[in-house]
């Protein structure tokens, strides 16, 4: 039935009709691909060996101004109608969320063999290892190059540009507001909550941040590109994630002096004991390509065996990169050419290697009372689980008052680490949390 | 005719059947490939659907230790009898040369149906319009990830990844050898001909560098690119081409002086007028992403109007990096996943912009003779042409001295820059052939 169903749409792919759209969702999304693919008709048609065309719309409110002209269209109240609506040959899915209309959409085109477009990240980092089950028993495509790092073109680059190559480690920056926030915090000099504020003014942020700054967005599509880079299905659950809200002025400009810039990664690597996932912040040597990728801009990096290191950079959101993505799925659509969801059609079940198991080099900073004996307590507390210094730089000397205590250590472990960490914040002498953030090379 | 090719060869894909490989030519690359089809034949076959096997070969030599067992294998002293050879589905053409054996390998199999991948890109850059017709009249397919920044999947990403976008510009660091010479000029202060020595007794630059160094090599990749990412046929003769021999260490200080940092770049541009494609040394802003590409690193950045821009950097040499890039090109074929050579059926044949027409900003620095006046006739000529100065810098006085003068122009034609040039470089006082480098900000 699969093979049937594929070998259908590889006819059609070859008989030059148009590949007829349903878009579910005319928010920023939805809108910016009907827009795309009226504005760019000529070069796509080329480039798809056959016109695309929207043929169906679904949204709630008919009478929005949606700065794109929809006369003409079907219109389906109801979003799920796009899955069995006849006339159309893919469903682009543009609303969003994990759960609801979106969730109930995509199952049911999958269901019916009808091949799904999404630009929805949550629903597939939640959801994604039962969609790509739903989509190969039903042999439709499930394509997804919008979800992750918007424009930039990472699924297909790491699918398959990077096919050839086992593939040890992929990582990026993967959410453009707290990019963004980090970048202004370190130009400017300015603390967390007053970029944030700045960042909501100008659209750079939600109204409730949680999603974006404490890196559940960055969580979902790591989630998504480990399941691709290592061919297993998505595994949400086992990534460790910590946002940016604990990250200060005074660490991004110490970052500087000791040579590294503050940036928020998802970092996910396969070794023979599994696969690892996490986001958090790291600091990254100034050297290293990632360090320069600033302001709203995404960066995807992937290490594969035979290649070496390939980054790709570029705009990971906006109604303009977000549609590029979505279109470039439906060209390939159009043109017949496929791929299962995760890369592979048998995949891998590596088991996940916990946090606590990450082995790296740590920044460590501390607001100590400044009296004698206080470092050799933190010393001490690191020397008893065998993590040693690589650097140690105290500012200022002032009796009786608090003074910052920066330590960056050697490799060591994080539950080493974590142990030596709640020795070390249970000292009288130290008088604030300790600021914690590791050190990536990626 | 081709579309019952295309569809057998897809038929073929659906079955599980291996792919059977030709390789001609087992130097670094094609040894490369045969390692790499092996070493990874499990993630692979996985990607690919169905296994992906070395069939037969051809090299002359058959004594010759490459690091790899090829026992087993067909051997064919003579390449082109891979293009007829039965039981094998693709070739790869693995032995350089825009001419001979190469050429007349790729022509056979073309001809004959059989999908050719090649790393060739000298061979695409001066008969790449022809093949494409030869492609195109037998429905084979002809793939040249390799053939351009080695690993980095920069064609299917500007082919596939970006092909909702009408693409205004593409741009990159295209050559490793001179990439590594400028990086090495830049942080040791070395002149040229010690980097370029260097480099050969490293093994970065061919004995004979000339086709590195003078850019033809560059020229050959940004040709390849224009191509698809304008859907026009390949035009090598419109490359305007530059190299770096006349690139000072004293040029590359007063860069960073000013802001810059120099590099060779391949730039193509497309706008009403036509399509502009030149390789030549560049000043670029140092904030600007493309000038932290060091090293024998490649980039490649494309500017569509719907994404924006987007960069992708990596390694572009190496038998690991361009069997990489080939066997993507296999496990696309072996899916039956086609593209059009240059992206779409339909080309376009926009006319070339000539070198004359480039509206740009300059670096010029002058030798002058340190006499009153010198300053007035330079800026006079500038004037007599209508070229205003964003800045000048006149190092050290010394009667009778030579001393070095730089300016930095606005925006003007190239034709008046050479103008004005012309006349700067009759002047008395200026001793030395001017050093002229254009601003570029891709």
């Amino acid at each position: 039935m699969p093979d049937a169903l594929a070998a259908a749409e590889r006819r059609v792919a070859q008989s030059g009709a148009p590949l007829r759209v349903g878009v579910a969702g005319l928010g920023t999304v939805g809108a910016g691909v009907v827009r795309l693919l009226r504005d760019n008709a000529d070069v796509i048609a080329a480039r798809a060996g056959r016109p695309i065309e929207v043929a169906a719309v679904s949204a709630r409110d008919r009478g929005l101004d949606r700065g794109v002209a929809l006369g003409g269209l079907a219109w389906h109240a109801d979003a799920a109608a796009l899955a069995a609506a006849p006339g159309l040959d893919v469903v682009v899915e543009a609303m969003g969320g994990s759960e609801g209309a979106a969730r109930a959409l995509v199952e049911a085109a999958l269901r019916a063999g009808r091949p799904v477009v999404t630009a929805n990240k949550a629903l597939l980092a939640v959801h994604g290892a039962a969609l790509a089950e739903l989509a190969a028993c039903s042999g439709a495509a499930l394509a997804y190059e919008a979800a992750v790092a918007g424009g930039i073109p990472a699924i297909k680059a790491i699918r398959e540009g990077l096919a050839a190559n086992r593939i040890a480690r992929v990582a990026g920056i993967l959410n453009g507001t707290c990019n963004h926030i980090l970048t202004e915090m370190r130009t400017r000099g300015i603390e967390f909550d007053v970029a944030l504020a700045e960042a909501q003014a100008l659209g750079y942020a939600e109204a409730d941040p949680a999603f974006d700054v404490d890196g559940v967005d960055a969580a979902h599509k790591l989630a998504i590109l480990a399941a691709l880079a290592f061919g297993r299905p998505v595994d949400l659950a086992s990534v460790h994630i910590e946002g940016i809200r604990r990250v200060s002025a005074l660490d991004i400009q110490l970052a500087a002096e000791f040579g590294y810039r503050i940036k928020l990664l998802g970092l996910a690597s396969k070794t023979g004991d599994g696969v690892s996932a996490r986001v958090h912040p790291c600091m990254v040597p100034l050297a290293s390509p990632i360090a320069a990728v600033d302001g709203v801009f995404n960066a995807v990096l992937a290490e594969g065996d035979a290649v070496g290191r390939v980054m790709l950079q570029g705009r990971g959101a906006g109604a303009g990169p977000t549609a590029s993505a979505i279109v470039a799925d439906l060209i390939d659509l159009a043109r017949g050419r496929a791929a299962p969801v995760w890369g592979a059609e048998a995949l891998e079940h590596a088991p996940a290697v916990p946090m606590a198991c990450r082995v790296g080099a740590y920044y460590l900073r501390l607001t100590v009372r400044d009296r004698p004996g206080v470092i050799a307590e933190v010393t001490g507390a690191l020397r008893d689980e065998s993590i040693s210094l690589e650097s140690m730089l105290q500012r200022g000397r002032s009796a009786e008052q608090a003074v910052p205590v920066v330590l960056v250590t050697h490799d060591c472990r994080e539950d080493s680490m974590r142990r030596a960490l709640a020795k070390i914040e249970g000292l009288d002498a130290v008088l604030e949390p300790p600021a914690l953030i590791r050190i990536e090379s990626p």
